[in-house]
């Protein structure tokens, strides 16, 4: 509890990937980095999961090239149809640190 | 050398995803193990990426399911275009193992 409250309301670094063009992602993943991350997590689901290896892969080698991947973890989340059905959707998780 | 040479025509147990549907990958994922590979890794670039990841999920949870996600890797490549032209492209591995 030695750090103001407002860093509670940042949702630890994560940059959640969507169907934006892959450089609004990785202007928000360098942003974090030169706002003093020193990890960025790059999440995404279904079919956004290849913009979000675009966007961990442009990011280190053109932005912030002292960063590396860290970690990556795959797995599978349930998802709620419009229909009431539930669909299975994959999903990664990309860590980047310095 | 303690093995036959005809291990040496099988690409040590790749399987390379494209644009057909994920369960005909995850039909080649779960033969591999079916004949003896302890581990068989999952390659795609660009959109397929998505895919790759699908087909090792629905692999291991529901196919092999003693099998684990040994490694991940992520990577740019760089591919020529018709006109000449160079473009990168990103590409996972993904090491699934017994």
């Amino acid at each position: 509890m030695e750090e103001e409250t407002t860093t509670s309301s940042i949702p630890e670094n994560v940059v959640l990937i969507g169907k934006k063009p892959a450089m609004n992602y990785v202007l928000a993943v360098v942003t974090q980095f030169n706002n003093g991350a020193k990890s960025v997590k790059v999440r995404a689901r279904g079919n956004a999961i290849s913009r979000a290896v675009d966007v961990a892969e442009i990011a280190r080698n053109r932005f912030v090239t002292d960063v590396k991947v860290n970690q990556i973890d795959i797995s599978s989340e349930e998802i709620a149809n419009e229909d009431g059905t539930k669909s299975k959707v994959s999903a990664i998780e990309i860590i980047l640190a310095k």
